[in-house]
């Protein structure tokens, strides 16, 4: 990711949720959106968090994003931190296989908000697509990379062999 | 509620919020609990819960009960700064009917715990009980007073009227 | 809201959607940014959906407010014919109160990202907030409207009363 | 399947839809019902799905089955550009087992019917069925072939040995 | 409805369904499709259901809409009897608000289709147009009418005002 | 209900499921199935319940019902203490509309078995029913009117008007 | 189970059931309550349910359990056939866990009643101690039996070593 | 764990659960908070529970944590038998996955509070800190070593490598 300042950065609370967040991390590679990537816990670092938050617009970030779990809070935290577009990843939890997650990053109240994206790997993949989207708004050369990484997967699909003849048993 | 130290706080994120949580302090009320209550938003107001929570044990309160609703932060960003006993009720959502309430503060990650009451009145005044139930282990007359709390609820099912002769059509 | 070219466009699947979705109208009002509101439905002119989407990176909108309820299909879709950032606003739906709406327009496959807001009018209120945040990117001005707002919320928390003495029955 | 034309379309968003889908494919085979299969993603290949579903009443079609997962616009898509029978199979999905598939699926608004199967296998089998039972309307010989197809379903129950002497432990 | 032979069934289980199916009812109706209209109740009437279900092809329908709510089990039966198209509307419960009358409909098991739509109102207007659709299949006027109906739903989005200026606040 | 021994017990946590249960006394009533009604709270009189539920099967009982709301526990431990057959009605709680209350009942580990009827109203006249058809066994009386009790029920469906001719809109 | 005419029949609408149901077979065998076994669809075979339910009070049944999975109508139909009390065993389903089949048997309207138990082999067990229960009541020597099997199960708790010293890690 | 009396009780009602409780207790060892484990049933052993809890606050237990699955009674039956702060833990089930343990423990009426904490080992672990945060109110080196806990768990966090210099693909 070199040395270009990071334009995105990607949150989330504990090592074990990086095996759903790295699927942001390399969807922004694909890109060539300059990323960082940061373990902040809201509840076991609160203060790192909120140095985190704070200091994010100075820094030059235009989206963040966070990924979390259960009683999920890193999002919604980070929003009430900053005006940047917070963007939320709701991480499949054991039990209730994302359900909690989900709603604890969408149902925010209103004056905070937090873009969330599918429970798991789709909505860590499309997390990074939209803070792409926003940085893309100004970088001419991210849209057209953007563009293309769309018309990629149509005309993947368009390739695809059609599956009628003969047909499957 | 008088000049004594409050031994629990009582925090909500809205004014909204005071219709459930009133019964809280009312019950405490009933019980002889001293107690203060306050808005503090986790989302609008980050920075004094950040201050609540870091001066609750210094200020000597015993445990702190936190209402919210929707993505409920609240309970779990409390809990994340204080190891005071935190006791969170589930505010009723509009839409969702506290269920995401519910999951947003009982589904916490293992080392920052929010003991968890019912959705609404009901975990209001719970909360009220097991806060007294926490001061009463050192306040033997607080102790006694739970107890006949508990015998007049108890008496109360006694005394009333059986309802099958004649029976109800 | 005069004859600046709209940066946010509102969309919405029917008339009803209205008393959810003039929420982020006026949000967008308060805080000074142009927008459009149209009636484009995924289902009924799925062609006007077509160019709408297809028009709206040129004609110069920084994002797109999609709000819609049941099979609620209307953000996603028009995410899939443009790389603006779209946001999804659930509206609560009869039966089942916008669980329905929520899944259908959060749960969207790799590729095709709806950053998605609460059910109802919180999320109708946090989606021009959101949008809001990303035209900021490029509009200093904007960008201190935003943060006063936030503000100014902030500081309506702080200004309520206190509610503990005397302490409510 | 050979060289008549199709009269069932089955439909579906990406290749690994198939694993469910081909139960209705194999299904239509077991009935004699001649049909064929595409890949059309909703979202990825809006264009496509837009001529398909336009064009499926011209080349004889009867019924389309669409079979999509998650936030599922396919079959709902499909039914609003086409007054042909839509029938919907809803994927089932990683993180909430279908039930997201399903809700997307079935609660179209009023307008634009989808007549919904049950989740996965059991609902692909199904949606072969209900095609082939529609098109059995105007095809006697079908129709014969289905209420065998049915029949021997039944007989395959009566055949089965009856577990009671000696009793299972 | 006239001396026409119907084409259609409608079915409920009790009287209070008719508030819901009276859609179904007057959308055929409009479209000009005769139907009949029964109470048979899979419970209180099982043999009443399996002679109606028995018959139903012989007496010329094509289709059979069957309403019910909680423990939903009459499309269920209904399709368990013959090899018409049957089509299922959830009606919606008193407390579960038409979750559990959906799964009781659309989770049949394979052998035995049910097309199911919407829970309550929208769920009978569409299963009234699957319906016109499938008896259109063989009928071109009809056929025409069901496309003219549309197209006025169509129409009539593109009619509306567009609520944008002044904007609303 | 007389001089008559009961021979099934309604038992209820508070007077306000009385509302809902009262349906389950009056069906008794009007099969002539003696009983006794009682309000015993397996939290607020836990003794009560011990007492009631060991001495159940002496006073002659051979059912008891047992309505309960919330996390709901009566029907579960009054099974715990009697090997009577034990009928649990879950009543319509206020926020999550009696899925707690079912879930609460229904998912009896194995060993202590509560036979559960629907939410609400309908599960108190089933739980009546069935109650009475367990009483039946040993009663050839009471049989003949549960009997004709269902009859006339079907032939009130008979009796009802049929609603096709004409066609209401 | 030898020559004694059954008591109990045990019905399911598939083989597959047998992995779930025949815990309630082996748990009536414990019980030495004489029962029979049979596969009966609603779906696949309704005559064959219709004589079934029909013939089982002449036959000496004294209850039937029914399990089913997914749309699950056995238990429903065969209650809605006969007035011998009639237990349900929802079976626990691929996609939705028995949630499905929970809410397809336990959601039964007014006047057909089903008594139903937890979801898959617990509730099996369950199933055949409330058939077992209802037995008992005019069979003293199973009233018995019925209560040492309790008391061992009580007895086997008590048995059990316990687990505090030394702490386990 | 020693010859000191314990402060807090561990109970759950079968030996399955220990699989999950287990964390409770080992989390108190790392505390250094004397506890006892018991295995203590509703259903199977009402009296035993009836007896432990009511003798648990004279022999010197500050705080009991009950766990339990599927229709979990323990917490609250627990609760209702003492004025001890209650913790609830909801083991995971295996249909429902612990939302029947939840909403059975969480649900209780106003009366009798139990402090729920999450679904499994999360809960079993937090449990274990809100219990020793009640002990900890009279015991500074207790409440000592609770923070010095917390602590390093947020060193822990900090000290963990940031993932992105390389960034990972």
């Amino acid at each position: 990711m070199a040395k270009t300042a990071p334009s995105v950065g990607i949150i989330m609370g504990s090592q074990s949720d990086w095996d759903t967040m790295r699927h942001a991390a390399s969807t922004l590679d694909e890109l060539g959106v300059p990323h960082e990537v940061r373990i902040v816990s809201a509840h076991r670092t609160p203060k790192r968090l909120y140095s985190y938050a704070q200091s994010a617009k100075k820094r030059g970030l235009k989206a963040i994003i966070a990924g979390a779990g259960g009683a999920a809070h890193l999002p919604g935290m980070t929003a009430s931190m900053t005006t940047l577009p917070v963007l939320g990843v709701p991480v499949e939890s054991q039990a209730l296989k994302g359900l909690d997650s989900l709603l604890s990053i969408v149902q925010m109240p209103a004056g905070v908000p937090v873009g969330t994206l599918a429970i798991g790997k789709a909505g860590a993949i499309n997390a990074a697509l939209l803070a792409a989207a926003v940085v893309a708004l100004a970088d001419k050369r991210l849209d057209k990379r953007l563009e293309a990484w769309r018309e990629a997967r149509t005309a993947a699909v368009a390739e695809k062999p059609i599956m009628d003849a003969p047909s499957p048993r």
